[in-house]
């Protein structure tokens, strides 16, 4: 493609967001309009799906749940009085509850002030509110907040003696929809023990984010914990930024939620124009569905070129991957869709894998994030002319260059600048994009039934974890794997087993184990204790 | 496979080396012995090269350079005398200096001691680092560190504003190999003017690490840094964790660099056997030619389950992606080779995207690191019989069972816990593995061509922005972004001025643009001072 045409391809196909000086590129996507004739019809489809949703349809059928994330941006449309009053009583108590705390009317026993949040949540309850924390929260917030986002001894330990005494003025944010994920909960306990180490009352420190009569609303009531938020069961974990979830430790931290909401709202109804060159949304999904044929075949590497948007990629990857990773369309056939997703930020990336971008295996489309405002205030020039700006700007474009040279395609999503209305408005355009993405290829965004596996296999071996111990302590003398594994009842498991045993000995749990640990069959296991 | 055999497959597969503690299982790559046999002959090609390379081979024609990170580990090895004097000097001038800003010997004007460390750098001089102090930094280490590695003007002020009035206290460490490099050229003199601002005198905190001569170590020498470290030209970035780009760092947060070589070293002699079954790093190599065809068809997804790893895949992705993503085989034949990278840590990454792991595309492997060792000191139960440790295990194997019951392969490297001396060994097992395969694919792992053409393309657009800003000043008219074009001689760069005017107006840099954005033909950009 010569120059000029080019440039006719590029404003042909530019989007632009005039609200919200948001722009959408894809003129790096070598479509054309035979393809896009073709898409019509699926679009089509996805326009009314959407709708439907929108307007309450159960498009979560496993759980047999609405889809209701849009509503939180705009209650208005919600289908119910009872849910519109649902979202708006929330907010407001989500703004009084950060006034209060700020002000001190909130505040700790034995402190002034609460300083800081631990948030201790996994998933939906982690990555947003990590990438708006990253994105949006200012150097000097009236809260630092910090995440134990695993179930990791050594993480919650490294977490807790950063916190040090300020534990004392720490506020804790307990997240889980239903209360019994187990991450968050041993995140509690762990936590809670740190607390009444300390001699300190657990329940004048604690907040929880859950669905009403879950078990950890029991528990947040029993004990009289400061506060309790709903988690609706109409929003699932990867689009609950806008809930609770994200909008509580967003105002505790000074962030404006109204603003992110506001863009989350103008993005959304930029992406309910039922016409696919003026929604973005559409045109993403677009570009999505042409990279990878329909099915996949192209990772989506995602590069903003702004520091404080390092995390976007991440919080996509979930949103993305969760959301399109599936083995059945609507219509039972197997089909494995996805995306896969990954990236940092640029241009640091660039001195890290553009190598393969450019000239390895071309299993990929890139996604340009570019933020116009290179920083409040004036640059210096690092040489005659040229900021550090210029730069990054410069390093961007010649980066998308380079690879479109090299039949690379990609996308660039441009905003004026970092704050909370672009930041609703990215999440709300990713969002609306997978929506449409799924439907495009006939599968359902809102479910997740292939994460229940591994779960309960972890149960299982568990289980076994228990049985093990026991039939160690009963059997007196030391067993041959093969030996144990009978006596637990499970003789086809040696492997987990080994695993096991291996793992309680490392950490000095009452179990030994005699031999050379690299030839498993030789091994005597015994109790300790 | 039925259980017994699947056991009995990790068993015969099963890597453990005793001294490292360390343990690698590819039973869960399906590989049969008709491929091993296969393999042979191309792995006997690989440990011969892999001899030369340590002997001194220019392993890298297009800069003339030798290969020589696995001498850092071991100056015994190293091909002369010269070379090994410079290694020894250099970590002996290393811990020297460490232990002197420890001990105020070496401190600021200002302040008792030096608290914070601003290392500068970018891709292989900031991905190691970062890895390297998430992982084993104390809680509180002598010095903490920050990273400015990008050239993100808002990014540097954010750091900058973090520091405040520690900046009194911080020791910048400048490190560029060539000196020339935009990005760290850059925030040092961003860096260099905060201290001038504060009426420091930034000669006074600044040491650089970087090669013999080149433009930063001359600025150093004639402003009288407090130090200048080598980079020598046998040791590329993303190889460079134990020379002083990684140990000085190291040093100063307190982390036994002695042990991180050790580590490295006693790795390195392992993946020196050459006999594939003996050998961790060909094992690796294997799994990843068979899992991808040698041709880069699988994605590595690396799942660290342990918090402090987290930057590992980061690590990786660059050493992988940049080392094997290459247009050209050793013949000069187009092959596109790669293989693409990208992980957090798991648990947390199951609760984002295993739903596609299990259910979606099927277009990746995945590495398990497992750390047997859950944390320091005693752990609650969560659940009777039970600790958080118990869950992040068992959720782990839980994972992997899931997965393989869908044909998704998995490897699985286990270390007992994370020290630096499993750090090291970590790092080098991969160093090797990258330097197998590269042999199995017969291309150069050790020169990155394709970076170039950005950099190249950039500086274009930088130049072209200047003459933009001159044109535009002589103009003393609006003028549409055609004509400007045209006066600027780049009547086909018309979207490049585009964008360039854009960035130029929203950061106040004296150029207007008046008009509709969203259509650049409409425009009519002028000066504004």
């Amino acid at each position: 493609m010569d120059a000029v045409t080019l440039w006719n391809r590029y404003q042909d196909w530019l989007y632009y967001h005039e609200g919200l000086g948001l722009f959408l590129d894809i003129s790096r996507v070598n479509f054309d309009d035979y393809f896009v004739e073709q898409m019509r019809p699926k679009f089509e489809k996805a326009f009314q799906a959407m709708a439907a949703l929108e307007a309450g349809a159960i498009a979560n059928p496993d759980e047999n749940r609405m889809v209701g994330h849009y509503w939180l941006r705009n209650p208005d449309i919600a289908p119910s009085p009872e849910i519109r009053q649902a979202i708006t009583s929330t907010l407001e108590h989500i703004k009084a509850f950060a006034r209060d705390v700020h002000a001190g009317t909130i505040k700790p026993p034995l402190a002034e002030r609460f300083t800081d949040i631990l948030s201790i949540g996994i998933g939906g309850s982690a990555l947003g509110p990590q990438f708006v924390a990253e994105a949006l929260a200012p150097v000097h917030p009236p809260l630092h907040i910090h995440f134990i986002d695993n179930t990791d001894p050594a993480g919650i330990d490294r977490v807790l003696a950063e916190l040090g005494d300020r534990l004392y003025s720490t506020l804790v944010i307990n997240i889980s929809k239903s209360g019994g994920t187990p991450e968050p909960r041993n995140g509690m306990l762990e936590v809670k023990r740190a607390y009444e180490q300390k001699g300190l009352q657990f329940a004048n420190y604690a907040i929880a984010i859950t669905t009403e009569g879950s078990k950890l609303d029991q528990l947040a009531k029993s004990e009289g914990w400061l506060a309790v938020f709903p988690m609706f069961d109409w929003v699932g974990g990867r689009t609950s930024e806008m809930s609770a979830v994200g909008l509580l430790p967003a105002a505790l931290q000074g962030i404006d939620i109204d603003a992110l909401l506001v863009g989350a709202k103008d993005m959304d109804e930029a992406t309910r124009v039922p016409d696919l060159r003026r929604n973005p949304a559409a045109l993403l999904a677009l570009c999505w569905y042409f990279t990878g044929n329909g099915r996949g075949e192209k990772d989506m590497v995602v590069l903003p070129y702004k520091d404080s948007l390092l995390l976007f990629s991440r919080y996509l990857q979930q949103l993305v991957m969760e959301s399109l990773g599936k083995e059945k369309d609507l219509d039972g056939n197997i089909v494995h869709q996805g995306i896969a997703v990954y990236g940092n930020k640029g241009t640091t990336d660039q001195h890290a894998y553009v190598q393969q971008l450019r000239d390895g295996v071309p299993n990929f489309f890139l996604t340009f994030i570019e933020v116009l405002e290179d920083r409040q205030g004036e640059s210096i020039e690092v040489e005659p002319g040229v900021t550090s700006g210029d730069y990054l700007s410069g390093l961007m474009q010649g980066t998308r260059q380079a690879l479109f040279e090299k039949q690379r395609p990609s996308i660039t999503v441009t905003i004026p600048q970092v704050n909370p209305r672009t930041v609703g408005a990215l999440i709300a355009l990713y969002d609306r994009a997978v929506g449409f993405y799924a439907s495009l290829v006939n599968i359902n965004a809102y479910h997740q039934p292939g994460v229940e596996a591994g779960k309960k296999a972890a149960a299982e071996i568990l289980d076994l974890q228990r049985k093990v111990v026991s039939v160690l302590r009963e059997a007196g003398q030391p067993l041959s794997l093969a030996d144990l594994a009978d006596k637990v009842g499970a003789p086809t498991q040696i492997e987990v087993i080994y695993k096991v045993v291996r793992h309680l000995s490392a950490n000095d749990r009452g179990v030994t184990i005699i031999g050379n640990l690299g030839q498993p069959a030789t091994l005597a296991i015994a109790a300790t204790r």
